[in-house]
């Protein structure tokens, strides 16, 4: 430990080591050894290239591409010994290259910067954390699908301000989800397509003398070209940032939904079963079953939002080109992202398991003149009506019911005609919920046949 | 006002009048009315449509569009008189309607409800603003290239840390901001296209059982379809928070630049000399001229960041579809908006006018052993040392010129082969910054060529 | 204007003057003007001391006294004219004193800038915010007592994960959020205690060489003493941190009330009505009766929470002492405070009037199983069982009585002899909520005798 | 572990067993171990309490005492073994106690729940914080001193906007940060006293009907009081936000502190030279000292805001009591408390060993016009000039230097007369700057007395 530490990577310069202090806060092989398959990725892309440039023999090159091969099997098969002395990832897996081949280790990083080096594989790290997002998106999407197919009729109460407004079906608010879901997965997908530029070979920060081909890094990893400026390649952490954001998005679509399901899964309510899988109980009350994986789902915008406030905070004023303030950049993005996708999945499993409770929907649409809306309707459109006098009819009607103690449809065609003399038997037509929900035929409305609409629309595209 | 009181939108059920509290904490008509425009666009939209499909007389719909147009030009002459006792722009503007032209008001609101005439409004209002940061990210971009080319040789510190790292090009930093604000620009892009959706006909939440055509306002209102689901339409803001996250990033950008230019500004620094314009003076200490422009463009992530908080603290599970705590999204959204503009107009004046003090950055990036890097690579490229073996021989060497307190050229041959034998004469020509900046010409890199080969990818994508 | 401009405090150093763009994101006096009081106070304050320490004559200071009485009579009398040219609260008050008074107004600012200037008139301001949450707290704690002294015996669900789990009394629900609201009363006495220094006499940041007596500007002004560190005292704004901490932590409390407030408003819950006063109603359909005034409570958080983060962003990193950052420190503190102050009072009003549903409390209350942890306890108790055990048993009757579709009461004592025969009949008394909560009488529990205990320390702590 | 999963707490109730994605959602094993030695010190307090009750034997009260040594004996040994099947800290403490000790292990939750045991350890935590936070704060506090003694009368420039200001003292800055330093640690002084409460013997939620003495417990954990509602107590989560408030204020002044360093320590500013021990090399820099520790420092404020956020927002809207979100409480915290008590520590190392470059800093403290105040208050002082008028004289003769390319002291008298006839010779006196900093002798000015007297006073408290 204390040769490792002597021969630590900036050399002689240093008279006095770092002490624990010092270590603490400085080391990041704790948590950076999480990019160790992007960083002996980029390395050995490096490498080829640097040898097909002639920067480096094809010896030294394949004594590299077989040592960072081993590396990476002793990484995965759980016997490398990660070295906080070693500071970070790149150093840990140089130090190890070394012992395994010797001198050509130290070639690895002609034309390179730990600078650069880092911001490739975070960069990596992140792309691939956009495609997951789109997967459980995906994934989840066609949970809520199914649920909205079975149950494109399913009346129950469409709510404002959690009251009772008009009814709507089962299907159409499962839907609704699937289109916010949808905009979650493209913003995942645009934040991918602008992030997917190359960093390898901004060295420090200022490009380089040896004569490298960016290009072929940037093809080798899977990136679209390489970045067009030295000094933005090392400097900028805007795609986290961005990923952060469309994260933090997701998040709330989801605080939004598990706060349903907890809600719905009330006693009170009863509108949903979510099965034992995702449900707990209470060490002190048995009866209890609690949607404790909806609650969790519902704070993970808590940490997910925190995280990207600590990176903007972290990033607000810093000056080119690289900070050492940026290394906290890896930890809140592993901890969202790893947050963002348990939630998704968690969700997922829960529309998969859950049942709705058909009859207290029903009831529960029914009740709380829910079609009240659609008698103004019947006012403006048979009557003809301006809409703001049908509103004042139907509001006194409402009132009337209510001062009775029952539901509209419950009032005599007398008592209606006590409040507005037009009205005609036809009403009760409009009140009932299941003629409601039909009704509203109107693109992207709540009537069945539109919500099936919906539904193949997105089956087709789900796939 | 008592008159309007009892008129108030709700009709005669309530008993009590809301009072000074709850009208303080309820109406919006305070900040909403910003939204006039784009709610009498709307509704000119809206009432076109229902005459075309025959909802509405062709009569009723010409008095509707005369009055409304009567309205948009008291507004804009500032002869209007808002009320807050009609809570918001909507009700203000239907109330003046009705005024103006009588019965046929009250059937512009045939389905529809506030509530989707709420979402298409400030979806409009938000989609101004992109393309208004477009056009101020533009422009800003412009000033950027020009004083780009104009130093795509000039030769200055390149940092990381704060510490002098290699020379670099002030050309090659303007331009690493240049690519930063294309980024936030695409962002803003992207935005507008997925929020590019018309929720009008999406009624209180449930889409209506007139037989509108949401297709032809979505067209009418320059939208590029209708919301495919009426729930999501009127209760989703994740394009507000969309917006905010694209604000956020490119204020973060601001703020970096605007911390470089006070720093530079400083009496240390003297890299540049701000204009009186964007400067200001003390009101105790005459000699000061402080970089307020800068200091404040800086504070304005802050601003924005906290808006974004704010918006998703707001919308984090809220169930579906409208609540009220969503009348909270405007101020947060306008105020953001406002802070991003300004910043950008403000950033884009102090860019044009700001005047690099060629002198003093040249002798910055002579400094610091700042071409130590180019002596590295040096070693690897004519003695074949491995990197890690280059950089120790250049580490002893700084060391030694900073204990005789010269610069690396300054050194004798002797004194550097007493290092390393293998060292030659040619060194030498590695060391000055201006053979250094020139030598960077991988992809990207601080060469002034490749500088100049940014500049005009960007002259021509600029116009 | 032009004259006004060219006279503009800064004197004749910049040839070019401020443009509009400079004007706008300069300019404070669109915000601060509301600092009017204070900064009149400040500067009488300073005055009457320069007077007594001989550095101002008395004739001066009784001009600049009447003088300032005036320019005070003239805003509140709303016939000041604000000037953006003069940028901000203080120039605007020291020109108009200039024109009013002549040469004396120039000394006023003699030993003084405007760093301390502002620094003291935004201290006595969020002073003031201070009491005003101190008494907005207090005026809701009084409410909820009330509340809980009418309701101490009404038994309702006690929730975890909202879903039922023991009964327990309105009362004690009401004092619970006592205790969460006296909490955050003691942290703006705290807050106000530590921020009560005054800034005054700290100059432009290094104190002056005027024979100035900070102790007595100290004392005019209110506070404990002058602050003892001039740098520190025009640099920091911690106390508007403190603030902004403590009235996010209250709008938490308030959000979870008010969440409360919706979902007991709801047609499923009922367990409250809410007063028409804060309520409203719809455009479209007239039976809703939305909690408004709740749902905006509960959006306040965001608002205060966003206004913290922006504080706390925007101070991150400036260097020692003012720089033109902290400028945006006003508006935050300013609309947080508003938000607070709101929320509070629409709280309190709620609180007064809303009647909870005592009928629809005790239903809720008595189903769930809500008395398991009785039965529970009484195993454990009258037969010793470990209580491990006795919630095995438990869980295995409520098992037994869900699958029956009754409650545990319900079950014969033979089906719970069935799953431990040790179970007498004595078991029922504990199955009723009344004996329920009345068995709490743990001290802070649930039982009345407790909740009444608790009413009557608050009542004589409130007053 | 199937055993342990049939076993698991909640009894026989759900048919399926939890899955992996659950188990990765619901276990907080991973984070809350880091109570372990809270929730055993809770245990044994709660133990001792029910066996002077009655409620326990001695006897078993003594096997739980016993047992529960020996599984802290295992914890701290490293033999424990954790399982994620038992969710929590709480079940795998008490499953290892029913391994050790049998039946009695199954009394020990007689009379509390996870809810109160939770509430207890959590906040026992965050205690233990607040002391660390106070000692942390302490130490640095007397670094500051040592260093502000050392130097109080040491010349360097007093900045605004970045800007040379006025001379000050670098005692007097760096007393600054001891106010700050101080009204932090009172932040965490105060909010311990008001954490200071048990909320241990609330139970689930309503208190219990077993005969327990809260107060008995509260003492013995060293708290000041049982809570006086045990909703509130098992519900709310302020005393976290109140320690995550106060953390980043601190952090705040902590960033402005790093910030300095970092600036200072540049090639430009030269004012300090940080140790090796807390700066760091660079891979291809061989001649960079990089400022790491002060970087890292800078950007705790993100990480400790973020924490602060995500709790927030956690904890807005969730109604009471207790909900599955809360768990999400801890990790924020532990992360902040450790990112703080790190951050403290490496500053405080960094104070101490930093050295102040007295010659750069005087030089730069002469030039850029420092005194040019001093020159204005000599015109008010000794010629009776409104301060207005002095200002303008001597923006004048700054304008004059500066087209000379000269300090104020160079102007020759004559010159000086040019602009003011009434000038004479002694106004050189206070053009000097140590002259400067001697005269500003007000209470908390920069004179080197002044500073003196506020270390003296400091030196006596920290003791």
């Amino acid at each position: 430990m204390n040769d490792t530490k002597s021969n630590a990577m900036w050399g002689g310069r240093f008279a006095a080591g770092p002490d624990a202090i010092m270590e603490a806060i400085n080391a990041s092989i704790g948590f950076d050894k999480r990019l160790y398959a992007q960083d002996i990725r980029g390395s050995r892309a490096h490498a080829a290239m640097l040898a097909a440039q002639g920067i480096l023999t094809d010896k030294d090159a394949e004594a590299i591409r077989e040592g960072l091969l081993t590396v990476l099997s002793e990484i995965e098969g759980g016997t490398f010994e990660f070295s906080t002395a070693l500071e970070d990832i790149h150093m840990n897996v140089e130090a190890r290259l070394k012992a395994l081949i010797g001198e050509p280790a130290g070639r690895l990083h002609t034309a390179r910067s730990r600078n650069d080096q880092v911001a490739t594989d975070f960069r990596l790290w992140v792309r691939d954390q956009c495609d997951a997002a789109i997967d459980g998106l995906t994934a989840l999407m066609s949970a809520l699908v199914t649920q909205a197919e079975a149950g494109a009729d399913w009346v129950m109460p469409g709510f404002t301000h959690l009251q009772t407004a008009q009814p709507v079906t089962w299907g159409h608010h499962m839907m609704a989800y699937v289109e916010m879901f949808a905009r979650d997965r493209s913003r995942f997908t645009d934040a991918r397509v602008r992030m997917n530029e190359s960093p390898l070979g901004a060295a420090a920060l200022a490009g380089t003398s040896f004569p490298i081909d960016r290009h072929a890094t940037a093809t080798a990893l899977g990136f679209d070209r390489p970045s067009a400026n030295s000094l933005d390649a090392v400097a900028d952490r805007d795609f986290a940032l961005e990923f952060l954001s469309a994260a933090a998005i997701c998040a709330m679509h989801l605080s939004r939904f598990a706060e349903e399901l907890v809600i719905w899964s009330s006693a009170q309510f009863r509108f949903v079963a979510l099965s034992d899988r995702f449900s707990t109980g209470s060490s002190i009350m048995p009866q209890k079953k609690n949607p404790d994986a909806a609650e969790l789902i519902r704070a993970k915008i808590g940490r997910i939002l925190g995280a990207q406030v600590a990176l903007f905070t972290i990033m607000k004023g810093l000056p080119l080109t690289y900070s050492k303030d940026m290394q906290e950049d890896k930890e809140q993005t592993f901890d969202a992202a790893d947050s963002l996708m348990l939630a998704l999945a968690a969700m997922e499993g829960m529309v998969k398991d859950m049942e709705a409770n058909r009859p207290s929907l029903e009831a529960a649409a029914s009740s709380g003149f829910s079609t009240a809306t659609d008698l103004a309707d019947w006012l403006v459109r048979e009557l003809d009506l301006p809409f703001r006098d049908a509103h004042h009819v139907t509001g006194t009607l409402v009132a009337m019911a209510e001062k009775k103690g029952c539901d509209l449809p419950d009032l005599s065609l007398a008592e209606m005609q006590s409040v507005h003399e037009g009205i005609r038997d036809d009403v009760f037509g409009v009140l009932g919920v299941h003629n409601s929900v039909a009704s509203r035929m109107s693109y992207g409305g709540t009537a069945p046949d539109q919500v099936r609409a919906q539904v193949a629309r997105w089956k087709e595209m789900l796939g």
